[in-house]
């Protein structure tokens, strides 16, 4: 799976924008998985059971930690929403798309790939990489012009899956699509016109392309998909939270080779 | 379906208010009383103390502002005091658990409720609205004293799905359960621990029950159940977001249901 193609000829740079990780479950997970904190703010004579256990994770990392006032906290605070906690790291590393479907041979799996054309809201971008994780994704594609990065505010709200699962952000989404295509994998678009997802076949290596909420899945990447999938919709309302459609068809995928693996 | 158990035991009231608010005191009221303001008009060029708290209300709700000349403003003026300031209300009210049942029978259904046990945050309730009504659910309850209501930030989640979908506000949770038990209503409880949701029968008459993030489903709720149901995980990360949880087991109904009668 070192495919030329998918190895080199999108120009990943890693993320060095935000650095900071604040709440208390995304901190202790950056620590469980590893990710390098070089520094740790922690609200003053902060005593409950999640802050002692990251004291006990800083402790065994030797990382150093700064005991501040809640003032100094909210105005570290990127989100605001920091629970007592932040976390200064070393920046998050994007992966390659040929590293995703490594992972996938690894486990003897075909490729189950979710491709964000455009999701702009950090929130979003957060709940689909943790569902990603949770449904068993091997990875996620970003473009790198439409797109938000890997901030502290995607960091918290994928509850820590940022640093489990990897993330590979490309300079041109259909060029990285017509390169999964060579590798037989069939690319799947999210469309409200497209064919009730029970129907489309999705047993099989699968690339799931999921659109911004207001646009939906572009015109150009669209004709690049193999088939179109469509929610059932049965309400007044034409569309769902982008989190949730994309969710909802992940696990139509995983339902899907649930029933044919087991 | 006017069950009086289901009808008269909790005390709804509905949320009758004007459409439009105007004058500077009212609309502050307005929002600091969390009334769901959809959009407000402010007078061009508007810089006094009040407008700018109003406009930092707006901003904290999440509200759509559109300044516009005096002429439009008096038109809009139902008294033509408006004091530089109009905000149109959303005047949706509650129903009674019954009204849900009623609507289910209505277009000849088996129901399909969903009971959100102490969903704190806006943008999940709103969500979770939005995919009850986009899924073809028939209403959403949810309890008096362990949730958001329906605020603007709600209502501007909801993408206007609390204009469609009927939410219910109880008082006790518990007690609505047993009376829709009554009812025949199957209640399905979303738990890590419970059967596989591909394995729950949910293709009569369905509640669906889904706790908050943090805590899941309590105690007592749980135990009244008739069932519970798991999301699989393969990840990592052991939850999902709170709206996505429910979409993906409210898709397993409506998958369920659409096997059933197609």
């Amino acid at each position: 799976m070192n495919d030329d193609k998918l190895g080199k000829s999108e120009a990943n740079e890693p993320n060095v924008g935000e650095s900071l990780i604040e709440g208390r479950n995304p901190v202790l997970e950056a620590f469980r998985k590893g990710a390098t904190i070089d520094k740790l703010f922690i609200l003053d004579r902060s005593q409950d059971g999640a802050i002692l256990s990251i004291r006990r994770e800083a402790k065994k990392h030797d990382t150093m930690v700064s005991f501040v006032k809640k003032e100094r906290l909210d105005q570290l605070s990127p989100t605001g929403r920091h629970q007592g906690v932040i976390a200064r790291v070393a920046a998050y590393h994007y992966v390659e798309v040929a590293d995703i479907l490594a992972i996938a041979e690894e486990k003897g799996e075909p490729p189950f790939i979710l491709l964000l054309d455009g999701i702009a809201d950090p929130h979003n971008l957060g709940a689909i990489i943790r569902t990603a994780n949770v449904v068993g994704a091997h990875g996620v594609v970003i473009p790198k012009n439409r797109a938000v990065g890997l901030t502290a505010a995607v960091a918290r709200a994928s509850a820590g899956a940022i640093f489990h699962t990897p993330v590979a952000k490309v300079t041109n989404l259909t060029r990285t699509m017509a390169d999964l295509q060579k590798e037989g994998i069939w690319l799947v678009c999210a469309d409200m016109q497209g064919t009730v997802m029970y129907d489309v076949d999705m047993t099989d290596s699968v690339g799931l392309v999921i659109g911004s909420e207001g646009e939906g899945v572009s015109r150009l990447v669209k004709e690049k998909c193999d088939h179109s999938a469509a929610i059932p919709m049965n309400g007044e309302i034409d569309s769902l939270n982008s989190s949730v459609a994309a969710s909802v068809l992940a696990y139509e995928v995983r339902r899907q080779r649930g029933v044919r693996v087991i």
